[in-house]
């Protein structure tokens, strides 16, 4: 480099650099996507975590060396490694257990259901999906299932488990994807004698890649009956996370319904008082920004979908009253403007984040910058 | 390729692609170095907003036509942005307004105070700091100051104004960094009869980078003379946002009071019912995990500092009560479980979201992709 560049021919240079950058991703994907066709001849599964944790360690290193900032590597690699999880692909993943008996997914034309069928599909498995229009399918179809898979809204779950099960053949898996899984488990064990297995996927059916989602499994019956099921989740690359019942809907009291139902009453709120969202914007630090961001996707999506989670037990309904109860003394306080005693339960909470707290803060840092990366001005 | 490449030899194919990949964003981020020093002999800005779209535009049909994913060079173009700006360092910024007189930030060893001092020092202002401890030193620094910054806990800054203000030249620009600016603003008027300008930095002091961060200005007296320190913010690469007291006042009871107050809350509730942090993280979906994500690090902080916010102003503790209020129909809806009038109330809010409800979701879901590519299994 000469003293004398001037600034359009450093970014000459840059333009150049950048082409030769799209390049080599070019290049790179195309080799991930051989390594994919060559693991599904091998039946291994999509996603190595150990092989993500190798990648990630070795180039750090090798960055580290070469005087990059700290922290850039592994986020172009997460990044990379992100859209290889997806180029991988529905087109490809090995079978767990090759049977001539279909999987029926039960409301299979429903969002999960569909997302699922595709999985399975893509795994080499016998289909077929039931919905409420050809249900006088269901008697032929179910006797012969392998697995059945009940995905349909929470409501209609155990109307639906009483119709199919005596339908199934003794050896049949039955499981179910609804939210709260106690009532749906008891359903399942009541109905079918044979083996059963309660699921609930944590994500939505848009997700691009089953790659690091978790999906709950909750045991009913014979177990090692529905290994090969939670095994094939995780050949997608998905992470199978088990727990019992009240576990899990217990669990999902804090995840699910109070969180949902908190963030709608901030939307609520908001729309009340509606002070001029572009000015809030304009004005936002990046984690308001992200605040909204939050709150906003909630009134984007289905309300009725909102309203059986957050309504959809009475664990729920406890669990939220007794948050609201907790408000009351809170608001005195502030209203009083005692911020020693605002210390003193803000010192109690931080004991129980323990050291989550820090490892929060740091994680959220990096989230947060992301926020200000997407910023246009 | 040959057809019988093994898994292994993609690998290694890969290592090595990486290791070019390493190289090529060093020298990436050398010329970005060198264009940073040639834009400071220039005197312009660290930041062109005209500078980032194109780079975004043109590298994205780049991309297209060699076939990458889409979105894929955009993130990383966008996070070697926020390196190169960081990059860009403190040591390399124009000077608006050379003089011989100093700028002094009173309060200057807080952490805010230190932030802008080693800014205002690398744009090559004389510089002095006052903290409480060497106020002996006030009627000479002050009487000389070119602008003054009081950067002091909100509970201070009126009594900070009225010791400062006798000592300031006529023409001196007296500005404060409060998180509540009417009050801060009519004290600097009435105790100082030359320039007056309101400021509130919308972040905290542990930013890596001033680029595209809000910094809110909000006009005083002789607007002229403080032009030369919004102009400084711009080169810095800040975004500054103009507004009245009471709009600002009004906004940041929403944006900081609220929801620190909502959150503080929340993480209050929850080490009450004190479920177990590392079977909720299991068992998150990436949306609960960035909740837990943002309130976990509020109390990795300072309490005192949350408190000085929540309880700055009666309008807070006024519309903290209003949300308090508009809580309890929404819980009664919730009770009896009337899913029409939720989804009515719903319906209402998405109203109020607007265009911006299918935006945040798209937006958040970028967000929440990030989020996954974090999880290490």
């Amino acid at each position: 480099m000469e003293k004398g560049d001037s600034l359009q021919q450093l970014r000459a240079q840059i333009d150049a650099l950048d082409g030769q950058l799209i390049d080599l991703l070019s290049r790179r994907l195309n080799l991930v996507r051989q390594a994919a066709a060559v693991k599904k001849e091998q039946k291994s599964a999509a996603y190595s975590k150990e092989r993500e944790a190798f990648l990630l360690r070795s180039r750090a290193q090798q960055a580290q060396a070469a005087g990059l900032p700290e922290g850039l590597i592994e986020d172009i690699l997460r990044r990379l490694l992100r859209e290889s999880y997806q180029g991988g692909g529905k087109s490809a993943y090995p079978c767990v257990l090759k049977s001539e008996r279909p999987l029926v997914l039960i409301g299979g034309k429903g969002g999960m259901g569909q997302l699922f069928a595709s999985y399975f599909k893509a795994s080499g498995y016998q289909l077929e999906i039931i919905d409420r229009d050809d249900w006088d399918r269901a008697p032929q179809v179910l006797g012969r299932a392998l697995a059945v898979f009940i995905s349909v809204p929470i409501d209609l779950t155990a109307a639906v488990i009483a119709r199919a099960a005596p339908l199934l053949p003794a050896d049949c898996v039955l499981c179910d994807f609804t939210s709260v899984k106690a009532p749906a488990l008891a359903a399942m064990l009541q109905a079918h004698p044979g083996p059963v297995l309660g699921l609930h996927p944590m994500f939505g059916p848009d997700i691009r890649s089953m790659v690091k989602q978790v999906i709950v499994s909750v045991g009913g019956r014979d177990e090692e009956k529905s290994g090969f099921i939670l095994q094939q989740f995780e050949l997608w690359g998905a992470k199978v996370c088990t727990c019992s019942a009240v576990e899990h809907d217990k669990a999902m009291g804090i995840i699910q319904a109070l969180r949902h139902f908190t963030t709608y009453c901030y939307g609520m709120f908001l729309s009340e008082i509606h002070p001029d969202l572009r000015q809030i914007l304009d004005l936002s630090s990046p984690i308001y920004r992200l605040e909204l961001l939050m709150v906003g996707r909630l009134f984007a999506q289905d309300p009725r979908l909102y309203a059986d989670i957050i309504m959809s037990s009475q664990g729920n309904l406890e669990l939220i009253s007794r948050y609201m109860d907790s408000l009351k003394p809170q608001l005195d306080l502030v209203l009083r403007q005692d911020k020693d005693a605002f210390v003193r339960c803000f010192n109690e909470a931080r004991a129980y984040f323990g050291e989550y707290a820090g490892k929060f803060l740091t994680e959220s840092g990096a989230l947060l910058a992301r926020v200000q990366d997407q910023r246009s001005s």
